[in-house]
């Protein structure tokens, strides 16, 4: 049986790092085989994208076209070089952001616009879409709070919004305002697809959300073993 | 008035590179401010992408769609950070490869689809075309020879080639029967546009080739400013 392809989405600050190595410890602990990757990354290609996109060799001068196209080259050679035969294989694959973080970084906020960047996620992911996705959901001064306040995760969560805005000083343009317009832009999305998305309150400690995690994809796991 | 951009096009051992240089030489002996640029590269961007497309860490498995999109963001980075302001300065931008290059290499002969090599394409140069396209045309078997015999100039066209087929063992996959695909993947281009494409024998001495493409040029200019 293909393996199942779990996404982790939602603003800066609400924990995705953690919830995904929640995740991961307790899948293998009843034995299942997980394969993590982040994005951009993953593949040696992909790195290297990545390190373009962090170190832009044009201080500010990268477009918004140019940028959203390196992300989706990376999620195209992540894709067909890593996840595409985890999955093949069986495994678990999660994804610690996926698509739908185009979608809200270049498409909404940067305005490039969501039929477009679908239009390229679909290119570089043969339309595969995750099995699941969930998108962990913060009031917008919580997360700020948590990023400024919790200085070790601090890194994890700007190591994270790099890949999605790769400057530092590019980073920077997403002030408050712009987190309640990411966290709008992700609640509709799971609107759009709830079949797909569970909206997770992340405004809890963090075992109470794993354990709600886990059973959404117990449940997943069960009803396609019953299949 | 807005300036001019011009590409050139064709297979290898067409002789690009050389009417290139020609034509930016006549247009400047005419007083007229000329551009050259080159893809992928032309920005320090695309330049970096240019060396990640040329030494692809991961040897054969850079995936053809991974390969594509790392094209056409150096295109949409090079379009609006060197090509349109040289265009609203007045210039004639002359570009050794362009979006048709995508098309027959990435479209046709990788066999990602025309179509979608074009949305791309759309999407990377904000729907602007080029005012005119040379697409220099030779039998196969002339480009062939003309790569192989004239040994300094083999350097250039396989710089060229590398821009589309970037790591030398990818791009020895284009033999005769490859050649052939693209001559007539250019030839179907220029069938269909024939308003912007003007497709020139290049099987002759390289001053008669450069002096039909000046006329063309000089007429288009003349029409421009009878407007």
């Amino acid at each position: 049986m293909s393996g199942l392809l779990i996404s982790f989405e939602g603003g800066e600050g609400v924990g995705k790092g953690t919830q995904v190595g929640l995740l991961k410890l307790a899948l293998e602990a009843k034995g299942l085989e997980v394969e993590l990757t982040r994005e951009p990354g993953g593949t040696p290609i992909g790195e290297k994208i990545r390190h373009l996109l962090k170190f832009d060799p044009d201080g500010k001068t990268m477009t918004h076209e140019a940028e959203l196209l390196l992300f989706v080259s990376a999620r195209a050679q992540n894709f067909s070089q890593k996840i595409l035969p985890a999955l093949n294989a069986g495994k678990i694959v999660i994804c610690d952001r996926f698509i739908d973080s185009s979608v809200v970084y270049q498409g909404v906020c940067r305005g490039l616009g969501v039929e477009r960047v679908q239009w390229l996620n679909n290119f570089a992911t043969q339309k595969r879409q995750p099995d699941l996705t969930f998108i962990l959901d913060v009031p917008v001064e919580v997360g700020f709070e948590r990023v400024h306040r919790r200085k070790p995760e601090v890194q994890m969560a700007l190591n994270t919004m790099e890949s999605i805005a790769p400057a530092r000083d590019r980073m920077d343009d997403f002030g408050l305002e712009a987190a309640q317009k990411i966290r709008e832009a992700y609640l509709a999305i799971a609107l759009g697809d709830s079949g797909r998305c569970v909206v997770v309150d992340a405004n809890r400690q963090k075992e109470e959300i794993a354990k709600e995690i886990l059973n959404h994809v117990e449940d997943r796991l069960a009803k396609r073993a019953a299949k």
